[in-house]
């Protein structure tokens, strides 16, 4: 059967003028904003000037959160929605990398429902009220959080991560400018692009690939792939334009299909082992393609991938984890430490391939086990 | 500069059941519908009934308004959304063709505001109230009105059409089943195919194409030039579906561009002589192409066209006005009926190469100048 169904509800305004293009949307949206950033990519990007700026002029007063860190506690997201409801903020504007962007998904739930306590934002029917209209401003190429309903968060104890998704979670809109990228370092703008080639590579295998998911996924891999192997000593305009469209167009394929096994396979060595997400997800991509190979219509949706984006299996196989260059050495406690937080993951299932618990513990060993 | 901003707030369901998926959305959005259809295509091929019958299983009253005519006359809206009003509905369905499809729009539009005059439709300050949620059903493979905001209405006196397009005007959710296309006649499928192939062909050249439109037109065009140039004796299930999926692509394209040329020049000869709108349309493809091809940009973006589906300027300039098949004579004085009521069109100015007056009489003079 033939699956093409779509949704996009969020409006993406791309490339030059971007946020003043949107700038009647955001005025629509109230009269109080509660912005949202981490330390700093939203400031150095020139974003949070730029998001402030418009505000101010417009006579839109806001409160800026700048609390978010990487891998944004679920409880961080909590005390941002109660103070964004107390300064009775009407809109939740997000401004940097994946972290502020799911961050401001679930402050603008918790926002709109101050009584949930953390964990009950998982809970649809305890979110009686719809959450806060949201708008999104990537400064990396990589997350696609801005064109999608997803905020990955992690729970208390930083070992693990559980993504929230409602079905208002969707931003109005996304103000992807590229120019926003241009202060990432090689390493971020390196590690965030891996990221959405995940997004794209795992979508396109993805059992729920539709017709627009896989031209997107297509798009955006074939754009990654041919500015990251060319290793550029610095990426200038047009690559970061590339890659910052690549990455949206990336983050449209996984709204449609959700991510594979690379990404909770990463989640662990990322929040115990301090690996970006990107070059954490990038380090299973071998064995993500191994894997899928084990099975007929695995193998061939590898070769169609691999074929559409004008390289081969066996490239994709060394290059990614040679890129990735995670270097890490475990026990066998820790291995099982790190396996038994992801094995229950259901992106698991998200695969021509189904891995088990043994095959993680396998694939943890082949790279990470102390000789 | 690199255009690719998107907007398709409209979820779509694609396929096998695809109502049966939308229940839940239709469910949410009132207690009394108003059914929209012109006498023919909603019943011959079941939508009607399953929608019917969804309804009424799901205890949803409604009211059937199956008025609708060809090329929908603005008066046939306004007074159907009155009725509409009247009867206390709190959404519309669209079945059909095209007309009914942007007559729900318009319908949807009178009913929220029963109050205005038929012409204020047009005036965004009068219509203060937000339309009725649309959900849309087409039985051909050709308009797709289903995925955007556009409502094409014949003004007073049949002699002339305006598009009728608000912020609010797309459709809730586009319900397409290419089960519901199979009772279209051979001619009503080349028609619709042809209407839908110039939609993709228009979009793609519009200097208001994006990375996301052209892409969608690339893959319709692609389609349906694949299954027309076949010139089937029928149309199988699977040809139906490409069809549908391609139509729907190409109302996404549109979406994002508007139509060119071909189309205001198609009007005249469908209010006036009766050509269905695909083939009026496809009659003016091959001058689309010869004077776009007098400037640089449009000869450039009409070879990108042609490669990317497959074929060549000249193919496409011979096979579409041939398969349109359109025989008409005028006299001068029918002509220049007929180039009047079309030559203020927005639509001439939304290509590579803008036609002058003088060159539209030059093209219907070509055509149809009696010997």
């Amino acid at each position: 059967m033939l699956q093409a169904d779509f949704y996009m509800p969020t409006r993406l305004f791309f490339g030059e003028n971007a946020l003043q293009r949107c700038r009647e949307m955001i005025l629509r949206a109230g009269r109080h904003a509660f912005v949202v950033t981490g330390k700093n990519s939203a400031k150095k990007s020139g974003a949070l000037d730029d998001v402030t700026t418009l505000l101010t002029e417009a006579g839109i007063s806001f409160t800026v959160f700048d609390g978010v860190t990487e891998n944004p506690p679920l409880l961080t997201c909590y005390e941002a929605g109660k103070l964004a409801a107390k300064d009775g903020c009407d809109f939740v504007i997000g401004i940097g990398g994946g972290s502020p962007l799911d961050a401001a998904k679930a402050i603008a739930a918790f926002a709109a429902n101050p009584d949930l306590a953390p964990a009950e934002i998982y809970d649809d029917s305890l979110r009686t009220r719809p959450t806060l209209p949201i708008f999104a401003v990537p400064t990396t190429a990589g997350t696609g959080s801005e064109v999608n309903n997803y905020s990955v968060l992690t729970l208390e104890g930083g070992r693990q991560k559980k993504t929230f998704k409602a079905a208002d979670s969707w931003p109005t809109a996304a103000i992807v400018d590229p120019r926003y990228t241009a202060t990432m370092s090689n390493e971020t703008t390196l590690s965030t692009a891996l990221d959405a080639f995940a997004h794209a590579m795992e979508s396109y295998l993805s059992p729920k690939s539709t017709v627009f998911s896989e031209k997107a996924a297509v798009f955006a891999a074939t754009e990654i792939f041919d500015v990251i192997s060319a290793m550029p000593a610095a990426y200038d305009a047009d690559m970061r334009t590339r890659l910052s469209l690549a990455a949206t167009a990336a983050g449209m394929a996984i709204s449609v299909t959700g991510t594979g096994f690379p990404h909770p396979l990463g989640y662990s060595i990322t929040l115990l082992d301090g690996i970006p997400h990107g070059r954490a997800c990038a380090a299973f991509a071998g064995d993500y393609i191994t894997y899928n190979e084990k099975c007929e219509n695995g193998r061939q949706r590898v070769a169609e991938f691999a074929a559409a984006i004008g390289t081969k299996p066996a490239v994709l196989k060394a290059f990614l984890p040679g890129v990735a260059a995670v270097e890490l050495a475990f026990s066998e406690d820790e291995i099982a430490e790190r396996v038994e937080l992801i094995a229950g993951a259901k992106n698991h299932v998200n695969s021509p391939y189904v891995l088990s618990k043994e095959e993680i513990y396998d694939i943890y060993r082949a790279h990470f086990l102390k000789k």
